[in-house]
């Protein structure tokens, strides 16, 4: 895409109100804009590099069989009573809705019920079973606050997944699979090193729950972080019983803080019980179905990938996600043979597939670096006067500053999708 | 994908308390799920149809120039209040609610107000014009009475473009674009040959708008079609003025039912006045942005998609839309050598990328066509002892009954991607 049609531009300044590192350089760039305290929209280069994060989790959710689909925010309110989940004395943060044709709704803050429902008219006999089923769906939770960018939202994009098995046995085997789905993804996302399944609470569901939890000060959670084993435990459960039940010393671990960007959880029986979700086993009894329920926030992540890896200059992409591969920054300062020049590696390189922002803009090559550092694409690539009089562009690697010259032909070998999907 | 493993399964019966076509069908089909009146969730097969239909309208917009952003279903207050659309005296469909950390919010019914704010930080000269953006959002939609299925839903997704200009010259040369980019798009649905520009009235917003309609009985708006210039007339607008200025006779007019599937509209300045959105003109005089907006709900068309295209047997998708090209249907009868061809042909199906629903249940013939039939992929392919003898499998189109057969690499020839969107 060409830059100088790009409707969004970078600023100099954060918006005062905005506490949080993600949402002002996310503000800066130009990548989303805040509508109000916690919600956000994704502008044109947000979108897509939303779009990168939902599509690696969404591979790795169908390669352990789950099947896609989407629910809806308005919620019928007679599920959620039935679950007792309705009630604001226990679930606080709804936003509640009349209907004019009478009666009242909320808007999702999570989709068991929903989902239990759905299974209960599809699921009758142990042959229908196991199965795991999971949507991209704006969840919106009332929050009294709101100060974390895009990792805390009112409305916000989740990953829910939620398995469906005739036992406790077979019920594990799902949560192992998705667990392991888990760590791909977040390795996939470039948060792998500093992210780790973390021992907490398992809240009204179960004794335990596994988060996963990646290192960070702009964390509102405080983990116990065991580096050999890459594990951690919550602050919340970090107790002597605990730590013995998971064979850990305390002085084996350190202290960090952290922010969630995933959590698994057993649901046993507590839905199925409830909204009749049952099966008949092979004796032809009637059996609860048992369940557990597995989110990750593509939106949170993307945040969390914004404070985790940003630097001074600004945003540093990691190549799965970023909203384009290159960054092509054409210095031409008038000259027709730099521009000539710029214009064609940039055909060359659409054309072989590879996702190409063109800064092809009036501007100066300050401008232009600074621009390009806030965005944070992986890769930019210089075409000037300098370049092309030495027959090499300049590609310097935007996390470590690496410079190293190529001509078009090595530069577009060594891009090629078919190259970085393969490593 | 194979049958066997897909959660949903068909019902002989629609829901009692379903009065629309396409919704019992989509339903009985398990493409969707009814969580209240007006509100439905996308199941597997539904997502997957709903996708397509969504990509096809993607890729037209991309080609004019749209650039793609996601707005929020919670909005501010204040905004509207400044184009005076929050008064529930003015605008009667709102879903409001209350904000814990205070104040009032509402459920997004369109985006003009937030998307003008948002231009209004990014456009201040004449070079950051002409420009248009659009989203796939979900609107909210608090409706009286929601009988129409998936047709006008109370949250339903829609595809809005706008398009801002600094002239009306320029603004109708993009409305010129998007008009013809939604003829296209309505062509590539399969809906083209019975979808009518529409004149219609401009509500508020100007004295005519056009509509794009889609003859059925199922429509709510009653149109005066002239066949000749494949155009027509909504019935408010049909006056003698109105016919005069679009040089039409009644005589040459016929009326027919219609279903709006889309809509264009000239905004001229009354968002940019109302909300600040104004640039400098070369002569640096602030000028206020000429818009225009245009959607297509994408669920309302896979619902008129059912409507116009169902026959008594079932829904019957074009290929643009259909959840799966070919539905292969294995009639082994515990015949070994039949389930071995019919794996062996789904292989090679999936891996030269056609996108296949593999039949693998054991059951009966009858249950497996008349399956095939209700959820409507274009081509069912019938392995059975009968094909195998013959060396050839069956081939059966779902919309013309026409039946060939075919030896296997025949088929893979004429099914493959490339030359299915090659035509």
């Amino acid at each position: 895409m060409r830059q100088s049609q790009l409707f969004t531009k970078t600023r100099r300044e954060a918006p005062k109100d905005e506490v949080a590192k993600n949402a002002q350089l996310l503000i800066r760039a130009g990548f989303i804009h805040k509508e109000m305290a916690g919600v956000y929209s994704f502008l044109p280069l947000g979108l897509r590099t939303l779009n990168k994060v939902v599509d690696a989790i969404r591979q790795e959710m169908n390669a352990i069989g789950g099947q896609e689909l989407v629910m809806t925010a308005l919620q019928d309110k007679t599920l959620w009573e039935r679950t007792d989940r309705w009630d604001d004395e226990k679930v606080d943060n709804w936003f509640k809705t009349s209907l004019k044709a009478g009666g009242e709704t909320g808007l999702g803050i999570t989709h068991e019920e929903p989902l239990t429902r759905i299974m209960s008219e599809y699921v009758s006999s142990y042959r229908d079973l196991p199965l795991m089923a999971y949507q991209f769906q704006n969840k919106f939770r009332n929050e009294m606050r709101a100060k974390s960018g895009i990792m805390r939202g009112r409305e916000f994009l989740m990953k829910d997944l939620y398995s469906f098995a005739r036992t406790d046995e077979e019920n594990q085997k799902q949560y192992d699979a998705a667990r392991a789905a888990y760590i791909k993804t977040f390795d996939r996302l470039g948060l792998g090193a500093v992210t780790y399944p973390t021992f907490a609470s398992g809240g009204i569901f179960s004794e335990f729950s596994e988060e996963f939890q990646t290192i960070s000060d702009a964390g509102e959670d405080i983990i116990y972080v065991h580096e050999g084993k890459h594990i951690a435990v919550n602050k919340e459960v970090y107790t002597d019983e605990a730590l013995a039940k998971l064979g850990l010393k305390r002085e084996e671990l350190v202290e960090k803080k952290a922010i969630e960007v995933g959590n698994i959880f057993h649901l046993g029986t507590r839905f199925s019980e409830a909204l009749g979700l049952a099966y008949k086993d092979e004796a032809g009894a009637s059996q609860p179905v048992v369940m557990g329920s597995y989110g990750i926030g593509p939106s949170r992540v993307m945040g969390t990938i914004v404070e985790v890896l940003a630097d001074e200059k600004g945003i540093v992409w990691p190549e799965s996600v970023a909203p384009f591969a290159v960054h092509l920054v054409e210095l031409s300062n008038g000259n027709a043979d730099v521009k000539a020049e710029a214009e064609e590696l940039y055909r060359d390189l659409t054309s072989s597939g590879v996702e190409v922002l063109f800064d092809d803009r009036d501007a100066r090559a300050g401008e232009k670096f600074a621009d390009s550092d806030l965005m944070g694409i992986p890769l930019r690539v210089v075409v000037s006067e300098k370049t092309l009089a030495a027959g090499k562009c300049e590609c310097v690697h935007r996390r470590s500053g690496k410079t190293e010259h190529k001509t078009n032909t090595e530069l577009i070998e060594s891009v090629r999708p078919e190259r970085r999907h393969g490593r």
